[in-house]
Formats: structure tokens, sequence, C-alpha cells
């Protein structure tokens, strides 16, 4: 098996292999994506976060059949992250449960990641799982992640369009609010539009938008559109689908999807730095100094902010 | 005012003016906080983590009171932690609610803070305020997080004892388990104990424990304890102090208590190492060849590991 090629052709196996050695942070994973790389920037990225309890699985998947039905059918790519969760077992369950519901359908591929570790890391490996489908030629990806502050605001920058997924009734707040990523938000969604409430929750996000007028949404020129689905009957997904597009169409358009790539690309390179930085800086100081070092602060003999400046001199 | 002066005479209003100056990173409180560093180490730190509605806040409070009312009364600062909120304004009326239950008791001083950026940047504030407290002279000082992944660990590596709240009926599924807290967790509270199904929550977590049994308790020695309380009327919280005592004592005896001291130093030590190094090399990179790396990395002819190990190599 030659993962890379195999990935190129879209091999599900391979896909998944190689996902999963990105996760383990496996040294052959660096290679394959940089071979990879040349490959992608073709596919369009969604980011679609929400509380638990909003329906976001199922809505995931009903656009994903959506893009299938299309005149010119889509292949689709979904990576399910779920930054609270340190397991990956029940991770994997919910793949197969998702699978049968897709179908086996061969132009959607379906993948859930948890933290390993720092969010950082999962932020980043996320990213490294859009560059294979991307690579593999899913020409959409969605990107779904719970809603739980500020990893999804984190993970939701690697995607062009944001939509953030409300149900009536969840409490007396709105999620967004709440986590703050009513900025980030390209189009709300109303799930589960036929319980009570439905009504109120969409009055509720216009009234916030009207708030947040001047700040974001008339500078960009795109105002969030709120949309009501019933995913679980395929409700409004249609509709979801064109919005989708519109603001595909006018990211295009007005240059900001050159932008948001930049600063995807930005990102993403930033946190590189800083690592292999870090790794290179540490290896020069020797065990013995760091321990001396962690001990004199522990003394309060030097407190962290005048040692770090001060390490940073000697090894500079 | 000299805020470092009167923060050692723990004048309320120049701590909390110094915490505001930490928030906003202003450079005065770098300076602030290398002066009382020396006068930091004292106080003994629990975090308190728990989901929403599982009433931690009203825990901590009836837990400040309780050490207000010890034979010997010890001091207590409050530290409340909100990953998911970017919104400071809520807690401020949060805190003028708290310190009216508190009855403008000057032994205990609360503050709350929430996300402004990034998680990281709140672990910091968050650190960087303990040692405000700390060098003011409060005794015991709480940090209480929202239940939400891997902030909370995050910030829970900042205490000597960790106290995880759960409360019956929240749900399914107990809220350690599904956060990955359950590792963190020094003394487990189930509080509204008086509502049903409080008995299975307990038997749920005692269950857990066993099944963690030979990874990480047995290895140190303490098996967290199960506490029952009803925080609105105080009832079990002279035990749950108790109990923190007892896991002070284990730490101290053990020699532990130095080990968690040293990591936490650790800890922070190297993430402003991390901020230190990146701020210095991006300063070394003129906004040209930063701009045309950048570039090529979003016209693929870079993939961004690559670039990242070239700039390093030539830079360093």
């Amino acid at each position: 098996m030659n993962l890379i090629q195999d990935t190129l052709n879209r091999d599900r196996r391979a896909i998944a292999r190689l996902i999963s050695h990105i996760e383990n942070g496996e040294p052959d994973a660096r290679e394959a994506l940089a071979v990879l790389y040349p490959h992608t920037g073709r596919a369009y990225i969604v980011g679609v976060t929400g509380a638990p309890g909003t329906g976001k699985s199922t809505l995931v998947n009903e656009l994903a059949k959506a893009y299938r039905r299309l005149d010119q059918p889509r292949t689709v790519g979904i990576i399910a992250v779920d930054p609270t969760s340190p397991f990956s077992g029940g991770a994997i369950l919910g793949d197969r449960i998702r699978m049968r519901d897709l179908a086996g359908d061969a132009g959607i591929f379906v993948r859930s990641m948890a933290t390993r570790g720092s969010l950082g890391g999962l932020a980043r490996a996320t990213a490294d799982a859009i560059k294979v489908l991307d690579a593999a030629g899913y020409e959409v990806i969605f990107v779904e992640t719970v809603g739980a502050g500020q990893a999804e605001v984190d993970i939701a920058k690697t995607a062009y369009t944001t939509i953030v997924v409300e149900a009536p009734g969840l409490g007396d707040e709105i999620q967004a609010l709440k986590a703050g990523i009513m900025e980030i938000a390209d189009i709300f969604v109303v799930n589960k539009a036929d319980r009570e409430g439905a009504d109120s929750t969409v009055a509720a996000i216009r009234m916030m938008l009207d708030l947040n007028h001047a700040s974001h949404v008339e500078g960009q020129g795109w105002r969030p559109p709120v949309c009501k689905t019933i995913a679980v009957r395929g409700d409004g997904v249609p509709a979801l689908v064109e919005e989708i597009e519109a603001h595909s169409a006018f990211l295009r358009e007005s240059g900001l999807l050159g932008q948001r790539e930049r600063e995807r690309v930005t990102t993403e390179f930033e946190y590189l730095l800083h690592e292999q930085l870090m790794r290179q800086f540490v290896s020069r100081v020797s065990p013995e100094q760091w321990d001396e070092l962690i001990e004199r602060i522990v003394r309060r003999e030097v407190d962290p902010y005048t040692a770090a400046e001060k390490l940073l001199r000697e090894m500079t």
C-alpha cells in the first residue's frame, strides 16, 4: 500500500490510515503531507458548529446527501471534531453509525477526531486531515465541531463558510451568544424547526445580528441568513445548500476567499514555526540547566518572566 | 496608589486594578508580578470544576464561608474562570451578586475572568491572578472553571487539590467522564444531593474510580473521596473542607506537593519561553519576507512544514 498514491486515488483505507498516522504524529505523515500539499486548495471547506442536542450531525449528513443529489453531484468529506472528548473509541463507533446512514456512498467520506493532548494539537491534526481529503479530491469538506468556546473558534478559522446551528428550547440562552461564536457565523441554522419556540429563536438571532450590525456584518458586505431546517426529515436542507453556495460566490466575487485562505495559512504557519522553534531551543538547553532554572523559580529566587528573558538572552 | 505596595497590604481596589492590568496585558503588570513573585508560594490553591448547573459557584461560596468560620479562620480568594465566555460584563455583574452573598467579609476576595483571545492567554492570566492573591496574603484560593474540556484541564494544573462537581439528573452521562477530567479529580462532589438520582451518581463515580484503579489512583496512593453536598443549605460543606485538608496533608507528607508545584512552574515557564521566543524570532523576519513566504504557501509552491523548517534554518 502506497499511502500517498492511494490517497490521491481516493482509496478509503489509505485515507483513513493516513489520518490515523497524522493523529498519532507518526513521521511518515509529515512527509506525506508535504507531497500531497500541491494537490490541495481545491476543496470548499464548510465549518458547522453548535451545542450538543442541536442535531448538528444529522444536519451535516443531510447536507452531504443533498450535495450528492445535485444535478452536478459533488463528493463530500466529513470531519467530526469533538474537542471535549479525549476518547476515540466512541468516535469510531459514531463513524460507523453515520456511515450506515450515508448508505455506503463512495462519494462521501466520514472521519471523527478527538482531543489527544492539547487543543492546539487537535486544531492542527484537523487542518492536516482536511488537506488529506482535499488532495484525495473531495470537493466539499464539512468540519463539524461541538460548540464549546475557543476550540471551535480556532477550528472554524480553517473554514470558508461557517454555519452555527441552534435549536429551540435548549436553554434560555442562545449558544452562539454565550460562546461568543456569533462573529464567526456566516450562516445561522435553527434546526428542529418544528419544535415550539423555533420562531422566537430565529427572532433572537436576527436581533443579535441587528445589534452587531455596524461592527462586523456591514464591513464585510454579507448579512448572515437565518435558515430553518428539520434535519431528520431533510426539510430546508436544499435551501441551506443554496445559502452555502451563495456565500461561496460572495467570497469569490469580493476577493474575501483569498483573504480567508491567506489568514488560514498564516495561522497554521505560525503554529508550526512556534512548535519547531521551541523544540530547537529546548534541545540546546542542558537538562541540568533546565532543572536548575525551574528550581530557582520554585524557590522564588527568580520570577518566571525574568527567567525566560534571561535564558533567551543567553541562548540566542 | 502604589499598586504593588497596596496589593501587599491587601487593598482590594489595588488588587482588582492589578488583575485588570494583567487581563489587558499592560506593561506595568509584568513588572508588578516580578516584584510580587518572592511573596508568593504561601497560598493553598484549590481548583473546582463542573458543568453548568452543578451549583459549583454556590458550593465555592459556601466553602469560602466555611474556611472563614474555622477555629483558625483562613482568608479566601475566589477566581471564577469562564473559558466559554469572551464577555466580562456579565462576569462583573456575577461578582457583585456573589460579593453580596459573601456579605462584605474583608477576608474574602472574588474575581471573575473571561476569555479575551486564546485559551492559553486565559490560563496564563489566571495563573498571574493567583500570584496576585497569593502575594496579597489570601491563604486559600479557589479557582472555579466551567467544565468544558481541555480548558479546565489546563487551568486545573495550577491547583494543588482539584474538586470535580457533579449533580444528579443533568444528563445521562457523568460530566467528568465526558470531558476526560476524571484523571484530574482529587475529590468528587455530588452536589444537590437531595435530588433524585444522587446515590446512583455517587455509585457511578465509584465504579469509574474502580475501573481506573490501577492506572492513576493506585500509583499516587490517594483514592479520591466522593462527597455529597447540598450547597444552598451548606450541608456537607464542613466535611468537604476536611477532605480538602486531608488531601493537602497527603500531598505534603508524600512529597507530591513539591512535585505539583514544580510541574506548575514548568508549564508556566514553557509557555512564557514559547511566547517570547516567537516574538523575538518574528521581529527578525522582515514583513516582505513574511508575506512572500505566506504567498508561496498559498500558491502551493511550498508546504507549510518545509517552509517553517527552511525559515528556521536561515534565521538561527
